[in-house]
């Protein structure tokens, strides 16, 4: 049978993948960083040489900042269904150096007591690891049998840890070549470790920042206190406002478009071993503290928030200072889900702004962002040929989940390309990924790409 | 007549004057910065010498910061009545240096287009320039009669501008020594330019820093927005709560010893050319914002008020960050009148704080000061014989008036000592104290000294 074969190959040449994935993670492409512009070049060529060497007509693609990798691989036939791979070769800056067990770019396996092992580096998960299970299996698959099972674009990101500035124009200016029948996306997290999961569901984000703006100066509170508008205070008092007493925001229409999870999902996230005690214990906290009538899972997976991110005003340094300030600010975020609309949002904000504003007192408003929630229906047959792939490499049942957070690139794919997403990674919550001491386990490297062989075969298949 | 002949003393020895005040505005007495702790010193042994050169015994006193200076003259005789006047020798930093029309520490007169001139450099008016109107009114008493008219001890402090940190030490150690029947301050400004005032009320102080903690660490707003308390959240309605649609502040018990204004004062307020619109004007402001029944003198003057200094909580760099922040924090200021007890008032705030603390969320506390306000009779003995000492210098109805502000000296001179301040200043509103430009009338400098002369006479004498 042909997988076996592509899945022989991959076990047999565990020592190569792995020698390969160390000499991507040697090349320290620290995206954010302009000294290491050179290094990010050099890692884009490497993935260059390295797709090429499997089949793939593969080129280093200029941009206005770090260049994108795109490779094709048609080896499956022009009649073959087509998919994109994404993932991102540059790498958070590894600070503070000093909290690292080993030095960052010298990747290394560390073995622990139990036998299990990781690769410690930058990078070793997010996402030279996790991209790196992917080009493994389509080695194997081009080692074994020639050809891969489907017509594959491999496309590689060098800015997505210094916020993608040339992707919106890149994807927007090679929109023909890109598209695709869906994109392959390996940079989350299993559900545990030893469950994958596809992640169907992504919020959204509206992001705002407000400035309260009184007195042309900031005045002395002795001598002004009282008659003087402070706009610390007229902050508080919008900021009080936009929750109930139950958690819920109160801007006019924020739930339009606010979808009620179906019951089949509830019963399938009931079913998953999520505790709520230990998620919120691990941040210190007891209690859920968002809408007062639904689980934490729901309030991360299938709810909006409304979040502030930050608030300045006044004096803030050490001891005090008897000012009144001429301004305060605040920046907040709101998480998306189902089809609610960010720009009416912001209007809703803005509008519950003005109308608290007292006289004396304007705003002033900044833009950072707007993208709605992203969700899968867990019948889109990717999903569904991918699921089969996942459950015959791991032999569990594999849940499709939510996640909290955003990935921009997959609202982009949508938005500029039509194109959904297909959520597979391997990565676990504990594998501090921007952080010091970020590691992958070796599991994940060696059964992701296995887990990446079926799923190619799996979309070269029709749903049965 | 004795008083006349010190007064044409005054008047013959101006340039002497000038020349003495700006070999004191030479020193860069900082006392904030430690590079200028020398010059601080250098300051304190100027005014020794000057002291000692008209019949005073003075001595640098030295404090675990920079050092005092007192000096007694009892040229008046024991039976006479004794007197304190505090001044300080310290200065602010001059930065922005370069928003400077001339050098700050190279003091010189300002001629304008209609004849008035000003004294142009750092302390020309705070306070070197004031106390100097003191102790130029001590010479010419000393040089025209041999002797002071009351008994007088001079002290002079360094740290004011540092936030006097020796002071409440030196003080209840030299009680004995500094007690008088009453102090006289010379800090504080005149109605307009034509009009002296006498401060009777000063409005007191409680200051508090509150943080609100949540997570133990920041948090994404991704992976955990919704289920995770948000402690700027917590924090906006905990101060959107304290003061209610009418501007009062919402405590209880905060207005337990607010006294009413008396109707006499009021209409001595409203005789007062106050004009509110340009008060409010010159802060680029047009209505006034606190108590709604209350005008804005009232307000100034005799209301308290609860301020919200500064706030800070998350990110507050440029851009975004959808970080979740693990605390918020804000420094509040009550400022206090009458009988307000500012140990009360905090209490009553810590507890409206923890009340509105949800699970999860704990509170911790800084104290930043406790001082309750000043008021002295308008029929207080010393102040009715200033007022008759100011009449006759500058020939105009002298007001009694309040200052919203606080000036911490006096109330540790009433709570340490059980002494009254007599507060009479030659300052203008427009003399930019603190900022570049800093100025002193000329008249003011002249007419402040000829003010001192008649007030130190009038306290020899016994009210009429």
């Amino acid at each position: 049978m042909t997988l076996e074969t592509v899945l022989d190959t991959l076990d047999k040449d565990r020592d190569g993948a792995l020698e390969r994935l160390f000499t991507l993670l040697r090349i320290p492409s620290i995206s954010t960083d302009p000294a290491y512009k050179a290094e990010c070049r050099k890692a884009a060529e490497h993935m260059v040489a390295d797709l090429s060497s499997i089949g793939f007509d593969a080129t280093v693609r200029d941009t206005p900042g770090h260049p994108m990798v795109v490779g094709h691989n048609d080896s499956a036939g022009a009649d073959a269904p087509h998919f994109l791979f994404y993932g991102h070769y540059d790498v958070q800056p590894p600070d503070p150096l000093d909290l690292w067990d080993t030095p960052p770019f010298e990747p290394r396996i560390v073995e622990r007591p139990d036998g299990t092992a990781m690769i410690s580096a930058r990078g070793a998960q997010d996402d030279k690891g996790q991209l790196m299970t992917f080009v493994e299996a389509c080695r194997a698959w081009m080692g074994a049998t020639g050809a891969l099972p489907v017509r594959m674009t491999v496309f590689l990101e060098g800015e997505e840890e210094s916020g993608s500035p040339s992707l919106p124009g890149f994807l927007s200016g090679n929109a023909d070549e890109l598209k695709a029948e869906a994109a392959l996306v390996c940079d989350t997290s299993m559900w545990d470790r030893d469950t994958p999961a596809i992640c169907t569901g992504l919020r959204g984000l509206m992001g705002e920042e407000i400035t309260i703006h009184a007195a042309d100066k900031d005045l002395h509170s002795g001598l002004f206190g009282g008659p003087a508008i402070n706009p610390i205070r007229v902050l508080s008092a919008i900021l009080a406002s936009l929750h109930d007493d139950d958690g819920r925001v109160t801007l006019p229409g924020f739930y339009d478009g606010v979808q009620e999870t179906s019951d089949a999902v509830k019963a399938q996230w009931a079913a998953l071993s999520f505790n709520p005690a230990e998620f919120l214990g691990g941040a210190g906290l007891s209690q859920p503290a968002g809408e007062a009538d639904r689980s934490v899972m729901e309030q991360l997976w299938a709810r909006p928030t409304c979040e502030f991110n930050g608030v300045t005003g006044g004096y803030t340094g050490e001891g005090f200072k008897t000012v009144l300030p001429a301004e305060a600010s605040v920046k907040i975020s709101c998480r998306l889900v189902g089809d609610q609309d960010p720009h009416a949002i912001r209007a809703a904000l803005r509008e519950r702004v003005e109308a608290m504003l007292p006289t004396d007192c304007r705003a002033s408003y900044i833009e950072h962002g707007s993208s709605g929630g992203i969700s899968l229906s867990p019948n889109n047959p990717s999903v569904q040929r991918a699921k089969t792939a996942l459950v015959d490499e791991w032999g569990v049942d594999v849940p499709t989940i939510g996640m909290g957070g955003s990935i921009p690139v997959v609202g982009q794919f949508k938005d500029l390309l039509g194109m959904d997403c297909l959520l597979v990674g391997f990565g676990l919550d504990d594998d501090r990924i921007h952080s010091p001491n970020e590691k992958y386990e070796l599991s994940s490297f060696q059964r992701g790409a296995r887990s990446w062989a079926r799923i190619l075969d799996a979309l070269s298949r029709p749903v049965v």
